[in-house]
């Protein structure tokens, strides 16, 4: 029996872990991928104090060393179910069951891709689903974001910023983002919008040089020249195993209180797969913090 | 003109600085101290995530360094008001004033005194608030922690690596501390538990020699001769400056919605000068992050 099964091994899981493992609680951290979540895919993260500027999966093991230094049991299985018993919680995966006191949700999200050649290549070398996390490694460059609602254009603005030229590439003319940042958007002199417009594919050598785009209208194609493309299509949250708890929200992430605890006493959740505004390093990692203090108390409670 | 003036430059209000900074925002912080606010003051920090132990000092100095490749503008200067203008902020300070777009109040907090008599006499001579300061000095000697929380017992353990022996002083025979440093404490040989006790007087001569203290149950007095005594029973927000604007909690802390921005549109908080339950590294570069990023959209707005 652990005290704490944390489903999930991102910053938010981990974190969960290390406070959880200092208060001398047994803890399972389970991951169906590698320890690190979103920023093993992070070529550079330089938004997280304490790094100038550390490579992603570097930031993912030092948090890996620190939860395994404490005493963390990884378990590498990917979560199935979780049952509601009457003084504990079980786990259920792929592989064993598990069984907790308390349960720490921290599955983050998957993003959205568009699925296009040469989007695989070029990950994490100009292909990008953050532009808050990457985009400063392209001051002066040209870019490109695709999306049509809020976050294409919040970071299309972010990106304004920063970049020389941002295209701003989406598949119709309508727009699913608030009028208020379409309208910013159009007054950025460093902005192109490229509509009805969608990419076929991303090219370069190393690193991305460019994208190929097609118009939806009338089947031609062309070629943008950009060091970097940023995908906005949309997050999901990977809560496929939490369906039947009545804790989602219709938009599939979970409700949390301001302690992190879920509409279940004893289940909490933290990080990207929280139902919130701003999914960050830093956020993920105070969430963390906040759901294991909460789990100890609901431990000794 | 600034975009953003950061009052206080702990992890909070440098976090902040790094996320506004990295959107090409004009940054001042203002700090009357060294940057770092709390972690100065720690001797090793055991709870943030991708650092499995790191002195205080080095990981403020690692957040400072960060902010200032960044290009942050440090300001070194005690904040004494806040006024309103227009379409700007102005920060009054012992020095220049400094407007800005918005504020970020991240001023922290400040440890709470026991006010027995003699301490005042003694502080500086004895009585610190310090241990990673002033703990050196007292090496092979006898000295004295108040406290039953975190603080006190990481710095107890920190003491003990340089005294000859610690006592530590607490009113209760609970602690707030995690188990685990509680554990830790109990088995070091050199430091003595002195529970259901308080200070209620400091002596000595030109420096501290000892303190009496009472013990809380049967009101009896005794004399414990120490060199120093380092005092962590807890803290006060640092809002002097901000006591006209209409944005403190009863309590002195400034609240704040859950974007990090207070009554005042333009005015943001974040870190230990929140009103909140969790002060945390963990949780206030949180806040740094919300607060800088929604001062971001201020200014954009």
């Amino acid at each position: 029996m652990y005290d704490v099964v944390i489903v999930g091994a991102g910053p938010a899981g981990m974190t969960a872990a290390i406070y959880a493992l200092r208060n001398n609680k047994r803890v399972a951290l389970v991951e169906k991928n590698v320890p690190g979540g979103v920023i093993v895919n992070t070529a550079f993260v330089e938004n997280y104090p304490g790094f100038t500027k550390i490579e992603g999966p570097s930031l993912a093991y030092a948090m890996f060393e620190q939860t395994t230094k404490l005493g963390a049991d990884y378990i590498g299985a990917t979560v199935t179910g979780i049952e509601i018993g009457e003084s504990f919680f079980t786990v259920k995966t792929d592989g064993e069951s598990l069984r907790g006191k308390t349960v720490i949700l921290a599955s983050g999200t998957a993003q959205k891709k568009l699925g296009a050649p040469g989007e695989e290549k070029y990950t994490g070398r100009g292909v990008s689903w953050c532009a808050i996390c990457d985009g400063s490694l392209y001051k002066g460059e040209d870019v490109a974001v695709v999306g049509g609602g809020n976050s294409a254009f919040e970071e299309t603005i972010y990106l304004s910023n920063l970049a020389n030229k941002v295209y701003l590439i989406h598949r119709r003319e309508g727009f699913r983002a608030e009028s208020s940042l379409v309208d910013r958007v159009r007054q950025l002199k460093n902005v192109k919008m490229v509509l009805n417009a969608r990419i076929v594919e991303f090219f370069g050598a190393e690193t991305l040089q460019g994208v190929v785009i097609e118009n939806t209208l009338d089947g031609k194609t062309d070629r943008l020249a950009v060091k970097a493309c940023f995908e906005y299509i949309g997050t999901l949250p990977s809560t496929d195993y939490a369906k039947d708890l009545g804790i989602l929200a219709d938009n599939g992430y979970i409700l949390v209180d301001k302690n992190c605890e879920t509409a279940i006493k004893g289940i909490f959740a933290c990080g990207d797969v929280v139902d919130k505004d701003i999914r960050q390093i830093a956020t993920a990692i105070s969430d963390g913090a906040v759901a294991a203090l909460n789990a100890i108390k609901y431990c000794s409670g």
